[in-house]
């Protein structure tokens, strides 16, 4: 049996359901009637790494030496591209690209990829659900701003009561109450009168776990960011 | 933030679901309540490699030389032991622990102590399903012998016309198809009249995730060899 063509490295455990969601949605993403029809992956998910938000408001260490010791290790190991399954991640991705070695997929490139593609072009107000510190880095939001797009953020209210505690019931897995508050903060970015937003970008690889917990009557309305990578994943590999 | 202390290879792609089934259930049975406490893992799940089970009846290419690529990739990388999420590939198992240079968990004994906790000692009677391969090669039939316990496998019929197509369904993510037919093949290993079973293994990875797909009758009577490898790797990770 021949080598695989190309290998997908994952850096995940940022945080470890994530990462077992992304590589789920990589299965339902690739088309494929057998095993051998799947795409080859190594997945580096070792969630000893220091938490990111708070490394980007300048008040925690740094988790860049361990997402590169992550990288190296997926390059060592025959990766030849990388897709991290941590939107706040992305922080640090000038850095990973120049310092790993390896092409990484960049996560908002892909769900905007999406967005334009499932919401139209004429969308002009998208909602952000994600980490303070992804909303910090600002990588979403110039994306939306080359597309025209709005971007339209969780009040800080919202964000302290509903998006990160719904982030924090996820790494603890009580998706129940997750999806409650997840839910809940998704409907009143789409329900600001003139301003909401008229999709929302799930910018934050725990909230589409919270938010698919069950139905619901916001997820028609949501971009899954994790949803989107693992597509661009398999065009990349479908296109060697 | 110090580095993990143990980190567990992953030997996966057999299939891909199955293996992002193993990695789920190892979430869930460790007791953590953030990333960080969650068990460090390097998964490669790589399915190019030849069948199973048709290399068990010395009708097709051994995947032995890939299996061994695979456990020397993930030594190189940091693990300490392995754990393989196909219960087919354990035939092989002496030959990958010789070559492989790492410990590696066996599924069958993993099973069989959730069988002896969860069923209790008076069990005598314990169906199988589990792929042609697995059967041919022996060891739950060994281990369930060592028990004191009877193996009940399925029909030729059954085996044919239900197991192999249940699983192959799984391989391509059919799982409602997958689920009726595993569960008409565990019934008729329950329900043998006094031949019947009284509690059945899950003895291939495919399998639960064709059970689970909803809650049935069977599902009380079944022992999951894929959540309880991912005790045992649990257990091997605490013990530190």
């Amino acid at each position: 049996m021949s080598k695989p063509s190309r290998v997908l490295g994952v850096l995940g455990g940022m945080g470890p359901l994530a990462t077992v969601d992304f590589l789920h949605k990589l299965i339902e993403e690739t088309p494929a009637t057998r095993d051998q029809e799947h795409i080859p992956v190594i997945a580096y998910s070792v969630p000893q790494i220091p938490d990111r938000p708070p490394a980007i408001i300048g008040r925690g260490e740094s988790p860049l030496p361990q997402m590169l010791e992550g990288i190296h290790t997926l390059k060592r190991a025959g990766a030849q591209a990388v897709a991290i399954a941590c939107n706040t991640a992305h922080f640090w991705y000038d850095d990973l690209l120049r310092q790993g070695g390896l092409p990484i997929l960049h996560i908002a490139d892909a769900a905007c990829a999406d967005l334009v593609t499932l919401a139209g072009q004429s969308v002009q107000r998208v909602g952000l659900l994600a980490t303070q510190g992804t909303v910090a880095a600002g990588f979403y939001q110039s994306r939306f701003a080359a597309h025209r797009i709005d971007c339209v953020l969780s009040s800080d209210h919202d964000q302290h009561t509903l998006v990160l505690p719904a982030i924090e019931c996820v790494k603890r897995n009580d998706l129940a109450l997750a999806h409650t508050l997840a839910t809940h903060a998704a409907r009143n970015l789409l329900s600001q009168d003139a301003q909401g937003a008229q999709a929302i970008v799930l910018g934050c690889t725990e909230i589409p776990l919270a938010l698919e917990y069950q139905a619901s009557d916001v997820s028609s309305r949501c971009i899954d960011a994790t949803r989107a990578l693992a597509r661009a994943c398999v065009a990349w590999w479908r296109a060697t």
